[in-house]
């Protein structure tokens, strides 16, 4: 079984309650990573709704989760609908709730509407172009689970110091060569370094909220991701991230609100 | 008593339980616009919750909500933290759900960390070289409420055809005088014609979701809109916006997950 799945494996307690314990192979220093939590989540919702895909979750942080401590995942289904379903989930541990979620549901696979792109793909070269990371050279966990590539002047964030543009991007994969889906989605979209550590020499940028958009079921292979933060206002910012699968298609927009801690902006001492 | 202050009166029913009534004032056809309902649920939330703004708020919207029909909102304090609190509110109407929505409260004031913005204005022109919006040349009673001055070929929404380009922006303030505050950006935040109708002439553009980032308390004058859609596909959209003050700061960012309902692309019949 890939770590990915027995990570967020989830078994059944009761009607709508679920077990899982999170497991200290995501963390990022001692928290484990937002983003695994709400793959977590999302877990528990694929279990219980009938819809097959998530398309919008938005996660709210109450506080810090224990990972290696047994989680109970509370899901009600608030909505089952023709098209869409919508479920509530309550995470907590010990008694103490330490994440919100609302997940809506429906189909990818029967979206037959209109397209357009207007946006142009992220500035980024070819996979096989972007420098390699070396897990060992970052002081988290979670690295270890992914392959990384990234252009060489924003794998520079490895090396300080930080380039001042609060940009990110480059390619990721599971190390253990799962490959994405949907929910897995959910991971990926806070599975690269801030970009705001390019800028603000901070010690953590916790997540009090994270929303995705799961726009289409990822093909195989590389995800391309970009992330970006255009507004550090008072020590609090939006991250907004694009995912790209494979063949290019976009199958995630992530939104999160977070603060930096123990922060200086290097960017606003030179300009 | 203004307008907004008005239809978003709430009243104690019993702890934790507010009573409105939403009016068809904001009516996007037979709806509520989803914006005002936001700003009905934070009348609420804000009554509750001790800290003194929301700082995030995502809404997920289940069904129709009937205007001149009696709401319950049910808020349930999930966390009361020394720098943050967090709620969700239930909105029903004849004991049927309409409306979920999570809020995360905390003080703009107190931000007192790095700032640096780096994203560029957008292209609008100043407010007296853009057009005036007649609300009798629009279909909606919501048009009524607000002062709205746009730049002449987005104006043309108005007068169709649409020009292709899924960006709306402009001027908005509310008609009847009343200035913004961070709550009333819940309102705005829904409060532009959906750009995606430059594009597609949809008969409708329900919202499944929309999330407002709070990002700074209001000065008294107009907000200077911008909303755009990058992504269309199979029918589903997201629509980005940022508001700015009168003095030219960031106050929200927001993001919805649409669907377009009977629409084509006359976008992709040209091109």
């Amino acid at each position: 079984m890939y770590e990915f799945d027995a990570d967020t494996t989830v078994t059944p307690v009761s009607e709508g309650v679920w077990a899982a314990t999170p497991t200290a192979r995501w963390n990022i220093g001692p928290n484990p990573n937002g983003g695994y939590l709400l793959a977590l989540v999302l877990a528990a919702t694929g279990r219980q709704i009938t819809h097959p895909d998530p398309l919008v979750a938005s996660a709210f942080y109450l506080g810090r989760t224990e990972p290696g401590v047994a989680a109970v995942l509370s899901v009600e289904t608030i909505k089952a609908g023709r098209s869409f379903s919508s479920a509530e989930v309550h995470l907590a541990q010990q008694g103490t709730e330490r994440l919100r979620a609302l997940v809506t549901y429906g189909d990818l696979s029967l979206q037959a509407g209109p397209t357009m792109v207007t946006a142009a793909p992220p500035p980024l070269p070819p996979v096989e172009e972007c420098v390699e990371i070396d897990p060992s050279q970052t002081p988290w966990e979670f690295s270890h689970r992914f392959e990384m590539r990234m252009p060489a002047e924003m794998a520079g964030l490895f090396r300080r110091p930080p380039n001042g543009k609060a940009a990110m991007g480059g390619y990721s994969r599971l190390r253990d060569g799962r490959d994405p889906d949907v929910r897995s989605l959910a991971l990926f979209a806070d599975g690269f370094p801030p970009p705001i550590l390019n800028v603000v020499e901070a010690q953590w940028v916790p997540t009090l909220e994270l929303t995705v958009h799961f726009r289409g079921r990822p093909a195989p292979g590389w995800l391309q991701m970009w992330f970006q933060t255009r507004f550090l206002v008072g020590g609090v910012l939006e991250e907004d991230g694009e995912i790209r699968d494979s063949e290019g298609n976009l199958v995630a927009l992530t939104r999160q609100l977070a603060v930096v801690r123990g922060g200086t902006t290097t960017a606003g001492r030179d300009s």
